[in-house]
């Protein structure tokens, strides 16, 4: 099947969702429809791509076959899945498949799985370990959830969003991966933002310090990403301290189920809360610096 | 000069002191004496590489040109550099160098840097940040601060010692480094034993979750070192909990006297803190993962 033939949808237009919609257009799908609760977002996305601007998110689903969504939290995907919101997804959703890429809750995907299913849909989790430039470019890590025949009618997208793609399981399997990749990745940064901040108390060289930590036991990816971005106080956002917040805190409740006590995973959803609470909530992840280097924040 | 015109003794035998004294014994450099408070662990180091094993530090200084010292905190730092002890490194120090290689307070650094130059000796700080089995090999990644000229003087020993060989300047600089690489390190252990102990609680694949974690914005160094030892609950000793809490502690206290607050660090020292008091202290730092693990600890 051409890439064309492809009808696509795409659900909350925001920094991941409209470059997703940018890429799979450049890739010769048909992008048909895009909706977001901020009208104006999905306008300019559509009309940048050749879409139709849904006014509701059914539209989405009477047009596309593949609906691709990617909201902000739990609330607003129960929300496009609502099944007493005769504009909800679910509408008229026989034979669609639905790729649901936020970053949610595990349950959610399971809910969802179930609501798609009992229309006759098809609903997969494709969970991103990456960040803005990787959708726009399509090498995202995904891992997906859900039904094996679901994955493989939506490998063609799939592949084109992807560089690295893993099928790890059931229907909310993915987003629990997902979250303790972030969960890791949120302490380590926030640990960075200690290392550098009490570095520049002392007055150290923090292009040497950090030298010294990437050849040494404090190496880490976000070292790469966030060190030199602490540095400058360069908090561009890629990843939001209030998405940080977020997804610490979808582990907590993981490890709160499971009866285990994390008090790293909630010393750094703490920082992160305090973040929003000053006001800093959309900063890049790497703000986290402002509260731990002196004269800041 | 000939290695073998090195004189050479090594004050602490415990796993870093008396790796390095095997190492530069290999390589041609004499090892004349060695001292260590647990008089049996001195005597069979010094049986196996022929050095005599002093009864009391003052000897070594007596034998030895070139003193390592490798001791285990700051007190011990404190008295074997006492003043009013009369079996004291000190004694007849004059000419001697010390090199002072035990991850211990910066201030430790520049007190004995004052005392020894009081006597017309000459003390280096040589941090490293590295383990046991670069400490036999010779690969030890080695900051050095002090006088240059020290240094210059060392050169012959702190090159053999070390693959990565870095001045960072005044006496209590590199122990301020290694301080900072040493919380960062322990946030980022304490960290991986929450991602890993929360996915085997959530029944996922360890190995699976593993890869995405060295793929992703979770990944680490420690998760290279310790990631399967956490799995396994194989924590033979290379960097010991208790020594990790040390460290940390360390860090704190720079972090106290600059006024900063970092609630990561002072979370990761708790933790190790309960390794000591629940018994656990002498596992290696790995070994946080026993706190974290479900049907662990």
């Amino acid at each position: 099947m051409a890439h064309s033939e492809y009808k696509i949808g795409v659900v909350g237009t925001g920094r991941m969702g409209s470059n997703i919609a940018r890429h799979l257009h450049d890739e010769g799908f048909s992008i048909v429809a895009v909706f977001d609760v901020i009208e104006a977002a999905a306008r300019m996305l559509a009309e940048e791509i050749g879409a139709e601007a849904a006014d509701r998110p059914a539209r989405v689903t009477e047009l596309a076959d593949y609906i691709i969504t990617v909201v902000t939290d739990d609330n607003a995907m129960r929300k496009i899945f609502s099944e007493s919101d005769a504009d909800s997804l679910l509408k008229s959703a026989e034979g669609k498949l639905f790729l649901n890429c936020a970053t949610i809750s595990p349950q959610i995907h399971v809910d969802v799985e179930k609501l798609a299913e009992k229309r006759g849909a098809q609903s997969l989790e494709g969970c991103m370990a990456s960040s803005i430039t990787q959708a726009r470019d399509g090498t995202l890590y995904l891992m997906c959830g859900g039904k094996r025949d679901a994955f493989d009618k939506a490998k063609p997208i799939l592949d084109s969003m992807s560089v690295a793609l893993r099928y790890v399981g059931d229907a909310g399997r993915a987003a629990q991966v997902k979250a303790l990749v972030n969960m890791v990745m949120n302490i380590n940064t926030a640990a960075l933002a200690e290392g550098l901040g009490l570095g520049a108390a002392l007055g150290l060289d923090l292009s040497m310090l950090q030298e010294v930590f990437a050849q040494t036991g404090a190496n880490s990816r976000v070292l790469e990403t966030d060190g030199e971005d602490m540095e400058n106080r360069d908090h561009e956002c890629y990843f939001s301290a209030a998405h940080a917040a977020k997804d610490s805190g979808i582990a907590l409740e993981l490890a709160k189920a499971a009866g285990l006590n994390l008090p790293l995973a909630e010393a750094t959803k703490r920082q992160f809360d305090k973040m929003i609470e000053i006001g800093k909530g959309e900063l890049d992840k790497s703000g986290v610096a402002e509260l731990t280097f002196p004269g800041r924040g």
